[in-house]
């Protein structure tokens, strides 16, 4: 591991354009390869997530890279959530019962031409676009390109290659097709595809319903959401079974079967949204996929972001566990730095590896873990008991209580796994308090009977941690 | 669905050759494709396992095809584990306390033929051997063969196609790279490998262990065992990681260490190996991975056995798993006849994979569980009053308690996933209790005192289940 090095990044998308940043800001010699046209240049949107939730992990590793106060600068907070019933009665459940605690709705595309435009004011980057990866030589650190412009073949050896080339990663299938190593993979789909809308601004340029929330309306088996635009509109996504139900993807080919869907389940969406016809029938249908693979690396390759771990979006941790992924790794870094020991990249990513998968292990389950809460759960009694007890706990014991989510989303100094494995048993211990009777709830709690709530869930929460840990011996 | 449908068999290992002589006992017209030998006339073990634990499960599916009987006669019965540590000293630990209730070390090979002679005393069954499947249209259900001996190709149009072609197979390969819908698929190896060795019989043809038994040696990190063959000998596997550890496949490369590490950790099996450096070197490493995948069917196309499910052998299940796939598929088949609708084999294949998938995606998972269990806690003090507890339940409630191995092995009439959930919550509660110091036992309990414990295992059993099912709303 040397300055001189020569760092290959394939993909210059949300992960790859903070890697880039990071390794320059860090004195690499970095050069980077992106499919795509340059996005400030060209929209090149269609089909994909227009908007996104930034949290405190991303912005932990955007201060990092001296990139937080302009992301913030574009961000729209959501401080919870606001449901939607059949009715369009709403009610709202808030993501934090302490201060300050909120998810950002931010675009994709402008935060990423963010991240480009700081990359390239470093002398050491360079950015190639129009350039797709084709395959990686892994053994020589050789990756191949089309030229996508000019359909010229082209080859560029470094010595060293991440892979920031997302969930279709060219390095990932190199890893697959060369076959020198056994390599554990798992492309898991999930039955329900998603395909988005737009709520539009009004005539003023305002968001028509709320921005300080991400909407959704619960519906079982299918749900839509919505995440708020800078510029008034909402991106509305509509998650749905390709094949099961009543209404499904397969099934909704004609205009009066769409209409017929919304009118009966989405009756208040269904007004703001003028061009429904048109853009279901316009905008694609995407796959909800998770990829989990092992090792990361190889030699002097590795993956990072979506291309080692693509999860589903229903914890809105996709972009921060990428962003986070960068992070860690310049901790790693800085480890064997300090400890002045000449390390090889192998080394290095052997070592990001062992800190890092098992957190992006756990948000790949708890992010299908929330697809159910979020279509589902949020409407349940039980469910909404435990949220309003949860907001009591953490607004009166902020630093003492701290729910599932607070930990995934807001606690970025533990790991993914540790909130998961914490929240799930402090889940499990409310949920059973409420079920058997043994707490119970009014409009307005004093802290005093709170205390006894925290003190009963703490102690359930740490049996239940013992007799798992005693169960796996 | 007709008895005049072309049924196409790709692989002839043992779920092809059960699946192939169960379709001919229905009636249908199978031609069956194997790409090695026939293993009748040509020894082809070689890295193989060459002998299995065959239970109930797979007992139930022989009996089905009227092989039950002939499959018993090579049968070697073996009622425990029986435990080696480093000074040699054993000790056993029965898989049962019930009587009649035990596990049978069984030849692939010998079994595997006994099911292609069966098979082929049928007139409709045909079996080809030395064609190697490369690939299948899915579309026009055509599997594309070469001839192994002539190196020509061609190929078979089929009415239905069966992949029953194992862990590598041809037409799961073709589900991805056909690219015709979103095939969820992952392939996971263990970080440990496996070496095949042998403990030949004495100069009497006896077996110079106990037969009745599977022998371990476990030693936490690695561990080696050993299973009866009818000839007196044992076939012996070492189970040990790659890179991993003081000793491992990557560093045992010298006459030396290879030596030093047996001498060390399985001094009295060492003396039982007379060829064990001859053996260690040439015999191949062979992976540990789990294949899961969905869907397995395809239009007319069904992928079967370690195709449709390949799963490490720790709980003595993949054989049993297989078989009990052909038992189950013929379930549905007896579901369709008897509504005396002429259903399509796309629907009968769906029936199936909604039956079947959760059951052995159980079994994936307990047999990942087994690898600790066996090459660690077995020698844990806890583990060993839990089985020693488990086993004087057995005996005095034969009717009423079911320890988690036998509900997997000895219960073939509940399926792997009820067999997990309440195996897992049980082993749960029984741990528990043991460590909260709830249950007491001593040499001979009376079956009063077993009364108390029973209802104690019972009571904390239900309430995990029920606690679960809270939790997960």
């Amino acid at each position: 591991m040397n300055k001189k090095d020569n760092v290959l990044i394939i993909g210059v998308g949300l992960c790859g354009s903070l890697l880039a940043l990071r390794l320059a800001q860090r004195g690499f010699k970095v050069e980077v390869y992106e499919s795509r046209p340059d996005l400030r240049k060209v929209d090149i949107s269609a089909g994909r997530s227009i908007n996104l939730a930034l949290s405190d992990r991303g912005l932990k590793a955007l201060r990092l890279c001296g990139m937080e106060e302009k992301a913030r600068e574009i961000c729209i907070p959501m401080y919870g959530r606001l449901m939607h019933d059949k009715q369009g009665n709403t009610f709202s459940s808030n993501y934090s019962g302490r201060e300050g605690e909120y998810i950002n709705s931010i675009s994709r595309g402008d935060l990423n031409a963010l991240l480009l435009n700081e990359a390239e004011k470093h002398e050491n980057v360079t950015i190639h676009f129009n350039k797709k990866c084709k395959k990686v030589d892994i053994e020589n650190t050789t990756a191949y390109f089309k030229d996508t412009e000019t359909n010229e073949d082209f080859s560029e050896k470094a010595t060293v290659i991440f892979g920031a080339d997302g969930a279709g990663s060219a390095l990932r299938k190199s890893y697959i097709s060369e076959r020198k190593f056994l390599f554990s993979y798992s492309q898991n789909y999930l039955n329900h595809g998603y395909k988005e809308l737009e709520i539009p601004a009004d005539k003023n340029g305002n968001h028509q319903i709320s921005k300080g929330h991400l909407h959704i309306w619960p519906r079982g088996d299918f749900m839509l959401i919505a995440l708020p635009n800078m510029d008034g509109s909402f991106t509305v996504t509509l998650f749905l079974s390709y094949d099961e139900g009543e209404f499904n993807f397969n099934n909704l080919t004609s205009e009066e079967k769409i209409t017929e869907f919304f009118q009966k389940e989405f009756p208040d969406a269904l007004v703001l949204i003028p061009n429904i016809l048109e853009e279901f029938t316009n905008n694609p249908t995407g796959p909800l996929g998770t990829v989990k693979c092992s090792p990361w690396s190889y030699q002097n390759n590795l993956l990072l972001g979506d291309a080692a771990h693509a999860i589903v979006p229903f914890y809105g941790q996709g972009m921060n566990a990428s962003f986070e992924d960068v992070f860690v790794l310049d901790e790693i870094l800085n480890h064997f730095e300090r400890s002045r020991e000449i390390e090889s990249w192998e080394t290095v990513f052997k070592a990001y590896q062992k800190t890092r998968k098992k957190d992006t292990d756990a948000i790949a389950d708890l992010a299908i873990d929330n697809f159910f809460e979020m279509r589902d759960h949020v409407a349940n009694p039980l469910f909404k008991e435990k949220r309003k007890i949860e907001m009591d706990l953490e607004k009166h014991f902020p630093n003492q209580y701290f729910s599932k989510y607070s930990l995934v989303t807001f606690n970025e100094h533990i790991g993914y796994q540790e909130a998961m494995n914490k929240g799930r048993a402090q889940d499990k211990a409310l949920l059973n308090l409420i079920a058997d009777d043994e707490v119970h709830t009014h409009l307005n709690m004093t802290k005093d009977e709170l205390e006894i709530i925290l003190e009963k869930v703490n102690k359930q929460t740490e049996e239940i941690l013992q007799e798992d840990k005693i169960a796996g011996l």
